[in-house]
């Protein structure tokens, strides 16, 4: 491909992306090959799948993956595609299964993947090659990642440095309490650069903007002030500082991408909600509400914030080159109850409205980056952390070439 | 095309198709212009249209066909398109004309397809040249088959062996009873491939295995034991015994397609009904219920199922790469009055049900093989004609070659 | 692209076009950049943005230009994207504002497109170079027009030609009394045909037929007499004869195409009404109601058409390869009362069932048009504006070569 190779090389550094990165099919193709098929993905939590048996879907553009417990309490993920004739096996959403049987002629699998029956079929082909696909699938800290490549890349340094973090909000022993789907018309980096800045927080974002101190520069007076307050109560609320940014330009070599970071509520909010005060009980080691959000960054497109009583989950996955979707998980202390501990309402109030008006926003930037007299336009300085997404992603295409 | 030669010959035999023939738009297109393009279709029965001017149109892909019984009585087919403008001259899907008039400009042709009124055209111009175009019709024993190609291969062996066992089944004195499109988001392979192997029949159809011994092996004890039963009441019931193979790889030379073949019902079943009792009166020959459905092969992609008192056409056509439909025709005795002698919820029953859900089965296949990681899998030793038509399949892309 | 050559090479004159002309999309694409984003359009009239500040969008395809009225009273046109990340700025159809300001990350323009505000920009951006994209945009009595063109054609002689007729019929002093946009699945180009020829009035358009003398050939007797008797009265109307004609094949060397023309009413109508009589007060310069219609043409495929007391504007936009959408406004005097004035379903009545009809026309000749066996048809004589639209085209494509 002659023309990605200008492509690139025309982009100016720290400018926003021509059009044809967003609109032609054939980069599209590029960045499903060398991003999706090739990254961790965040697809789940070990405690939607208890038991033996137990088992739910994740569902990316044509590829469905069953990942489902086993007789020996390993999770593991599966190509839901039979190996006679192809059918899917699984249809519903999540589901209890003894045995995995295809609906179409009864190809019959056991939970580790191998071929259990398979009537009429001649005596010299071999069943033991007939086994299900596999998807490559690692759990830390009872989040279930997830990645397509038969040669991913290594979870072991994100595992080293992001455990002491994740266990600081007891990730393990969270539970899903809402899960959303928001469909987005526009191709899924406008998605995943929104999530990257606060530049648009205080114009768009009067929610977030009201509690979150990022809606201002982290340079500013306002911001280093607010951080400093939140920084102060952090050990009396059981509750250690990590500076940790292996993630996009910084990505370790061979090593799949993380980050993590804390900033600062403004005074009188003890967590992301809509009137300051707590939405349910603590998590974790913390021992008291710290006045702060953590961002983790699990892979390129799979995000947490954490707050001292919930954790929020982003995952941005393409539908097509113009459309996308954002899944969106609530998480609270998994002995936590609804209506008791936790009204379900309040606790998705901030991320459900601020999701919906990026979605408003997303589309609408793709709608004028389709017109012919778009320019690539210059990043702002608040816009730090989509630049390096942006040169990561022009690292990853130019590697195709 | 480079790439379909190396797919064809990477092909395993009797293993099923690689993905891109479920996928690929170019072989989609190729497989139009060769089989449907070139391929006897069944398009109906005469008796939709007993008198001069009564027409149907039969809609494939872009293209309509108007049939049309003229004023010799003989039935035509012409491609609904003016030769003006190329406008649709006719809209309804069934009605009544006396000539054809278009819609636009008036322009009007009579009933053997020649021009008659052209208003302000110039002199110069050859009316006798703009008649409309013909499309390739011919009828059997009252079943209407159309052929787009200009040189389509000849009906002259299908017409000799398979005018007595239509005649047995008194197909010209049929009329439809019931006409339903069954639309599926695959491609049409996957719904020819269904329809052409009863491995799944037991797992997935229990209304027709109840009934239908096809569901069993053709080389087991039950399916032989309930073949010859049958057999033996054959000729009691005005019945005579066929075995017709030119299908698929039988193919003859020049010849378009077909088969013959009558396998049983189980007992306590003398039609495809709910409770083995009759649901119409008996057809053509036959002078006694006989407990067993005759398969009829016209052409690659067109089907009857006949049993005593009723026949069932099945006619599979693509919309798209990824999506398909089926029209199922119901026929009775043309005298047969509907809620007098027959009750059509009954008389539909079972291959509305049964092919519902082949449509969730096929739907199911397609999602699957769609997969990066589908692979190719091994037919078993009760996927024959299914392996034939493969077989066959591969022939008609080598050719394009 | 050898195959366009080809094509156009083949094409027999005044014969209708091949099918690849209303079916590739290559050839689509080549049209929009040659035509639609080549051509001047009506975009709407003055009288929508009386004040500075008001703006009105008009989008097509891709592109949304912003109209607006400057703090200097003058309409300009400005591209809808914002210069950063080149997001939508204006979402309504059409409103008012002080300033424009993207509602992603607050960059705000003043009316005359540069840039105000832009904050955390680095001090060496250059914020002159980060006005908005302007839109080519003039003003002719009212109406107004828009280019995507950076170097458009000329309107000079239009201008030049058309004031005198445009002022007979007051255009500066109209409003929009009603706007309509019809949705066809067909190519924009049938639209533009089925417009340009009169062949179909009498066949389809019953309720034009009744009122138009164009229904009949223009060297007929019946034409001829109707248009001698209008005439007659043209002075005494207030009304002066013009017959111009620089559209399609005529049109002027780098100039936008133009023409005039009027025909006659019959008799008992005064205006393109059901009953014949007036549908609003009198317009422009005309003191006295005269039976006649005047065409406009105002490039390729904008049209107005000019009635003693009202103007139907209609503009034929592409959406897709095959499907398009046709624009109609009726004007009246601006000073015109809705329900004392006129009743706005009496003056809809006739082009809304006629472009409703066309709508019916149009789609059923694109689904003809996409048969493989459509071919190219001849022009009767009453086509013949259409044949010099169907020359010109072809010339704008060879263009392209």
């Amino acid at each position: 491909m002659e023309h990605l190779s200008t492509l690139i090389k025309n982009q100016v550094k720290d400018w926003s992306l021509d059009q044809k990165f967003y609109k032609d099919e054939e980069i599209f193709n590029l960045e499903i090959e060398n991003i999706y098929m090739n990254s961790w993905l965040l697809a789940g939590h070990e405690s939607q799948i208890p038991n033996t048996g137990d088992y739910f879907l994740f569902n990316l553009l044509s590829e469905s993956v069953i990942i489902i417990r086993g007789k020996d309490g390993i999770v593991r993920g599966f190509m839901n595609v039979c190996r006679h004739r192809g059918s899917r096996i699984c249809q519903e959403k999540s589901g209890h299964a003894k045995r995995l049987t295809c609906p179409y002629h009864s190809w019959t699998y056991n939970l580790d993947g191998s071929l259990m029956i398979a009537k009429y079929l001649k005596d010299d082909i071999n069943r033991d090659d007939l086994g299900l696909h596999r998807c490559q699938l690692e759990t830390i800290e009872g989040l279930i990642m997830i990645n397509f490549s038969d040669n991913p890349r290594s979870l072991r340094k994100m595992r080293e440095e992001l455990t002491e973090p994740m266990q600081m909000f007891g990730m393990k022993d969270l539970k899903i309490a809402e899960h959303r789907n928001y469909f987005m018309e526009a191709n899924w980096k406008l998605g995943v650069e929104n999530y990257n800045e606060c530049y648009h927080c205080a114009p768009a974002h009067p929610e977030y903007a009201k509690s979150h101190s990022l809606k201002f520069d982290e340079n500013s007076e306002e911001y280093q002030s607010a951080q400093k307050t939140m920084m102060e109560t952090l050990t009396k609320c059981g509750m250690k500082d990590y500076e940790i940014s292996a993630d996009y330009v910084d990505q370790i070599a061979s090593q799949e991408q993380y980050a993590y970071g804390r900033y600062a509520l403004f005074d009188g909010y003890i967590t992301g909600s809509e009137d300051g005060k707590a939405l349910a009980p603590l998590i974790g080691e913390i021992t008291e509400y710290n006045p702060g959000a953590s961002d983790f960054c699990l892979g390129p497109v799979s995000f947490l914030l954490a707050y001292s009583d919930h954790v929020i989950a982003y995952v941005f996955t393409p539908v097509t080159h113009q459309t996308s979707q954002c899944d969106v998980y609530w998480m609270v202390d998994k002995d936590a109850k609804e209506d008791k501990d936790y009204d379900l309402e309040h606790l998705i109030w901030l991320w459900d409205v601020t999701t919906k008006a990026d979605e408003r926003i997303i589309v609408n930037n793709q709608k004028g980056v389709n017109s012919r007299k778009y320019t690539s336009g210059p990043f702002s300085e608040k816009e730090s952390t989509e630049k390096r997404f942006i040169s990561w992603y022009l690292d990853q295409l130019r590697e195709t070439l």
